[in-house]
């Protein structure tokens, strides 16, 4: 059995995962960490895990944590992490990272869009950036995996055949997506209360959210040229899944046969990627680690337009998260998921 | 016109009562006062009234909002009302109080359910229990006005004809209501966040709600003895709404006709009653002032059902602090709300 | 592994079943009939299933399914269960049935509420009502389960110990329950569109919902008398979740300890359900088979108030269907549900 | 007072239209008609306006309607009004046809798109494209009102300056909106269950979508040159509301002073447009006639990123109607809308 940890273990992506790993044959929750409410039961705070998981929360401890645990997933705000992991960390536990820290491979990159110091630049080299689908091999040996954000995992697994295999023009995308709510996190804050978030929809950030840089990273090195995109996010009242739509210019001679398959090709064997004839819906995969894929071409304006759902929750955080763990751990990538 | 200020305009039933106020001919909005949000334009917190309301939000100092107004609302925390407002003030001007503070004629009972002292313990002879319905002459003549909690409006229309009518057993009344989620205020905790509160329902406050003495004291008054009751508030997933679900052992020999009688009688000329053979939604009332009551009689239990619907925004709070104002000030009670 | 079929299996409760078979570890699903739907692909239906449940759906013929099935799950509309399930098809197979038809013991009162004949009264007397945690021994030895509905899951289990130990007078029940929209079932109404729904509560069946005499008939056997109770069912805008808010008069000398006992020791080791110290909400219950009973004593009035909430379609329909075929079957009752 | 009828009366925009017009002080509604509910008191189908509006509906003749009303709304399916609109009903009587059938100019390009027979083409050339901010001079000598699409007229109004001024490229246009289920209408579908929308998103009609050349008509008459742009609804559980998230890249040279001047230029003196610094949402225009507008100038991409929002029953619809009528008759434009 895997002895896992969480630290952070009270917001949704923390608790998501100890839903998850309740579920896994072959890994056992540990330690809880969180720094608020130390000393309390995790069930009093989820009574939806009474009788399941009723362990007492400690302290956000990282080396407590690493003492007892073969692997700890962090699920923080950013740049807490940044300044906890350490070199001595690694060498006694493996580190999942839930947060931002150590997803962008350049910290000026990541400084600018953060607009905080990176505290942990020498590990950025050795981190990997946990999207299994692209990564798969250098998760397998990683001592440390930085698993992506929600927006960015949909963004990229929608548009990644598509540059991969250069069928579209790299300066013509653009990504609109929709999350849940859970995704702004458990914060009290009057932005996502009830009365202001239900029967309404926005966009938010628009030209300046932080997944932007991720998704152009992992989508240039895809490329292998520089990919500047336009990324819109919006909240919409549900509370889990994010639907991205996509939109790319397709190079001439491009058509539906290429399109099918670049996809088919790249992910036809993935245990998680749904290739779907009908356009992708969130309720599809709300609970589950599936990302369902659905495209259309557009012949009257020469554009591909490419629906992705997933569950931000599962795929999006804690399910790949675990997903990262099976990998690191050499189980089946299904193993707890399906 | 009237010039009407309100303090407390940044909650939920503040801004209502800005929105009602705007569209009303005969008044006009002078002040605004909020602890917190001094010197804001209010269509900054509420874009909704952008180019309608922009007025900059004062202080909270009362005597400030008296001297410029006819009438001043106060939307507040319950313990604030009963100690900032006096005979000074109601010399200068008239009060509706939202909150709870002059609702109550005993002081006792109010420390007792509410714990907190109660400041204004002379100024509560004076004040009239603002339920239009019931006490409209009575408030034509008032200067301090305790509009009443929203559900407690519902719940006192539900059964008052039935006890004013001794028709039912005022021992066996149960009224158990749902209410939307902008009741529980804009502040900003945890419980009311968008993901803890759509998808699900719940009870709270069961046998201890604060609008339980308040239901009391006004179906005491009408049956003529002690009534006591059991009430218990249900959170739903809407914004706003409120509906009262209403249970009372009818007395032998009672049925349908003596029960639609007494609705008839009692509510016949009210402008924002509607009796309705169709049994109520919240929807058909939303952002009116309208109470729609409907009622079936159970033979089998020998149980009369009355189910209620209003807006808690509207006829809960700021409608009705609208409809006691046009009383007041000798207005047709209609004006500014159908 | 258990063999198992669905008849009916595209409505909100059969292909909840569905879902929950492909998790169970002991069972397999081989048969799919709807009769509207024959000839396509269930994951055409529901997509979720992609890759999951990819089974041509068969013609609703009860024969055929008991040729290759261990089990038949019947997810029907009332009225056709009892009068295709017969002795011949009970000696090839095991029924599970999910409608109304062999709940009721009295074809009479089955009659005059559902207001339709009943085809099967000759199998009435060997059908067993399947709430397992009161009738768990009759069903171990059963070819014919009837099970339960899911407001009646709800509200006999809230209330079966207060009747069994005499705790409370049986003629001052009130039960109040409030209903996620999938208890509606997926026939295109009006009624049920999102528009209509979202955003308001209604009560509806006031005094004449069909769930009344079913409760009524396991609450008089557990008290050993005639009890009649007044139950008003609710529409609440949430996919899935049923809260029963349950009221009665506690007899003289009752109070909180012997409530409190007499709830632990009816439902101590019960797997599914938990007693709880806060009040039940339905989110914490969603997706699995726990039935969450809170409950509070109310001194001023001598009445209890019990508040439980179950997912209407696991314990409230295909969770309790496979807890009782695993009682059938022999397995642990809790394989495949938690 | 103008008499007015509304043909199609019961449908979400029908009945919207009952609701602004029971409100406006110049107009008085003297006909409703229904295809399927003749005979029916209005109010009982729409328990919201009873003792406001009780008349009882009529067939949907359009010649009665002519007969008793200075103008006639239709809220009809397309491919209805284009056969019952005739010049004799014109020289009786105005019309406001809130369907489809005389928005496009091109009577094959309408039947390429909705595929069916258009059976009114000589009217064609003097009906006039009711989007008031666009052809106000033409809307007031009109006999035939063809009033915009909901998505349409907030696409529009979005992109309307910029192409106007020649300030992007007509050829980037992508315009990626989300739709409230109002918009889908009121008929009893599978797909508009609540079970069916509520907790998900999804895209629909991804390059296929009617309202796509309607918002090529208009902006290709602002731009003086083809515009040819992909549009793509999304479904988002709310019951009213479309925000479009329109992107377009800037011609060089162009930035944010360009933009600004150009929105404020086109829409300086409109009533119901408003120019927002903060990120338009659809709650700030929930039942109101706005039209909120605000955009970002993303400098890494070089696009602009036009968010708008309005309430697609009001002036997607029923608002956008009266605000024609308004027009049509002479009356100041806010009248019953402010």
């Amino acid at each position: 059995m895997i002895k896992a940890g969480i630290i952070g273990a009270t917001g949704y992506a923390g608790s998501e995962l100890v839903g998850l790993l309740l579920k896994h044959p072959g890994a056992e929750v540990v330690f809880l960490g969180s720094s608020s409410q130390a000393g309390t039961r995790f069930s009093d705070i989820y009574p939806r895990y009474l009788n399941q998981c009723d362990l007492v929360l400690s302290d956000s401890v990282l080396e407590d944590a690493a003492k007892v645990c073969d692997v700890v997933f962090l699920a923080l705000p950013h740049g807490i992490a940044s300044g906890s992991v350490t070199s001595d960390i690694l060498e006694k536990t493996r580190i999942i990272d839930l947060g931002a820290d150590f997803r962008l491979k350049d910290a000026d990159v990541y400084e600018s869009w953060y607009k905080v110091v990176h505290k942990g630049r020498a590990l950025l080299p050795e981190a990997v950036y946990g999207l299994c689908e692209i990564h798969r091999d250098e998760i397998k040996k990683a001592r440390l995996v930085a698993n992506p954000g929600c927006y960015t995992t949909c963004s990229i697994l929608s548009l990644y055949p598509l540059l991969k295999r250069h069928l579209v023009d790299p300066l013509t995308l653009v990504v609109d997506a929709l999350s849940g709510v859970s995704g702004a996190g458990r914060g009290a804050k009057v932005a996502n209360l009830f009365c202001e978030v239900n029967e309404s929809v926005k966009a938010y950030g628009v030209a300046t959210h932080r997944h932007t840089p991720e998704i152009e990273q992992e989508l240039s090195l895809a490329a292998g040229r520089e990919v500047v995109l336009s990324f819109t996010p919006h909240l919409v009242p549900i509370n889990r899944g994010i639907l991205a739509t996509c939109y790319a210019k397709l190079l001439p001679g491009i058509g539906e046969d290429e399109v099918a398959s670049a996809y088919a090709e790249c992910y036809g064997g993935e245990p998680f990627i749904r290739l779907s004839g009908a356009l992708s819906e969130t309720r599809n995969v709300q609970g589950t680690n599936f990302v369902d894929i659905s495209m259309r071409i557009d012949g009257r304006t020469g554009r591909v337009v490419v629906v992705t759902a997933i569950d931000n929750l599962v795929k999006g955080a804690a399910g790949q998260a675990v997903q990262n763990m099976n990998i690191l751990f050499g189980l089946d990538e299904r193993t707890g998921l399906i």
